[in-house]
């Protein structure tokens, strides 16, 4: 007797390989598996006609694909069954973090897509001590979306974030006040608010609509309906400053486009670490952590 | 005209380098600084006669001190005011994490140590696919004690976590059975109890007094008061699973010690980025991050 494949049986979906695909390569009945998956798919994990994996376009489309064709290059499937993309928070968290020393750059995009980050913003500041090397910009965005691909597969998510180019301070303030409904920059000095009380009042005020500090700046401005009003997700900017921290005049301006500035408690804790911790909190108190 | 330095000046206290020497070095009126520390405060930081710093026994002193003298391998300085250690969490959260690959198990320490982790407590399951060297354990465990203590004086907090040897799965469990007041395994396949629902029933239970899933063991047990009676902080274990998880018997078997079985949400994280998660979720619960 031979075991019966299910393709509704949940944890065969959830041990299935995945990948994400360009758009373009993502038909109405069938898919192509091209380059470096293609690659994985083939010889890694020695693929096969009437294999299964899951294959993502990453923006809207997801699906269980029958492999029908392995070349060395190039993987052929059908679409089997479609998948319902359901895997991404309700909020769009935005992680801004000051350009960091070495590799921690990295480690901030690995642990922050697997817990659930939208988008990261390098940027630069006061105390940012790596020196920004155009030149360099193109290898190491390269090597950045790569780690956020294969973190978003590993993670079962449904999109990859987007890594924006590194940004000047000066870029980011003006995003946070024309693009974000709620954004906490991170303090060590600040001393009675912090990044719990923040959350909740940001969520409270959500719920009831009313004016407090950490509500919707485009709301509490008066400016516009929020993203919630116009059924779109919450987009959440946490800001995160570099080793040095953030210089007392930068906290002022960052509060002048509508930052709040928080506390992650008693603990000092180091700048990679600081956006996972944060990023954590503000999904957690969302309900993304298992409800 | 100079500056006065005022010892009772917050952000100078929080900038002081600190450190955590031994409780036979820590007398009533003065300190001495050996070893690596010495050789870090004397040579790197140039510390000279006159200059302050922060020491602490990492149990139940700590007090910003001032060198009296500068030797090559020992530093000594007098007493000049006695700090609160107030950086504590005021739960206790004790770590369980089964031997990942790598060095994995160093981030843990590391990251953990700065979230907030009192003690971290290794084990081996069945899933572990680290070979087990008691003879590198030595080596090991002086490694992963440094790690925690670099990180403990970087995040300013007033202990130092413990690191257990490695334990097996069945004194793991007995250790959970016999004196956690909480303890949460973390499992991917876990469909409808998520680590948020867990920790508000267990916060809320403590409260109220009631006896639900995820209240005190102890409690719920009848079998004493729990930790909150006794005026000790809450003994809480989160259980995290190495690369590929736990096994369907050993969540059995972990829910009959007294642990609730737990999601961390939708996206699958990587066993060292749970650990930091759950960490993480538990104390912001607990008031721990900022409130």
């Amino acid at each position: 007797m031979y075991a019966i494949f299910s393709i509704f049986d949940k944890e065969r979906v959830a041990a299935m390989q995945r990948y994400f695909i360009p758009a373009g390569d993502f038909g109405a009945d069938s898919v192509a598996i091209t380059g470096d998956d293609a690659h994985h798919l083939a010889r890694v994990m020695r693929g096969e006609e009437g294999d299964r994996c899951i294959c993502s376009d990453g923006v809207s489309r997801e699906a269980i694909v029958e492999i029908t064709a392995v070349d060395k290059n190039r993987v052929e499937a059908k679409i089997v069954e479609t998948l319902e993309m359901s895997a991404e928070p309700a909020v769009e968290v935005w992680i801004a973090q000051s350009l960091p020393k070495g590799d921690k750059m990295e480690t901030v995009i690995q642990k922050g897509t697997e817990i659930g980050a939208a988008r990261f913003l390098p940027f630069v500041s006061e105390r940012t001590v790596v020196q920004y090397d155009a030149k360099k910009e193109a290898k190491r965005s390269e090597r950045w979306n790569k780690i956020a691909k294969e973190a978003a597969e590993q993670a079962h998510r449904n999109r990859i974030p987007v890594i924006e180019s590194v940004l000047s301070w000066k870029a980011l303030l003006k995003l946070v006040s024309e693009a974000a409904d709620g954004a906490w920059i991170c303090y060590e000095k600040e001393d009675g608010f912090g990044i719990g009380t923040a959350i909740r009042r940001y969520f409270g005020s959500r719920d009831s609509r009313t004016d407090e500090i950490g509500a919707p700046r485009k709301a509490a401005d008066g400016a516009g309906a929020d993203s919630a009003a116009e059924g779109k997700p919450s987009r959440l900017l946490l800001l995160v400053g570099p080793e040095g921290g953030f210089t007392e005049q930068e906290i002022r301006e960052a509060e002048a486009a509508g930052c709040v500035s928080v506390s992650l408690g008693r603990r000092i804790l180091r700048t990679e670490t600081a956006a996972m911790v944060g990023l954590a909190c503000i999904l957690y108190e969302s309900g993304e952590m298992g409800g």
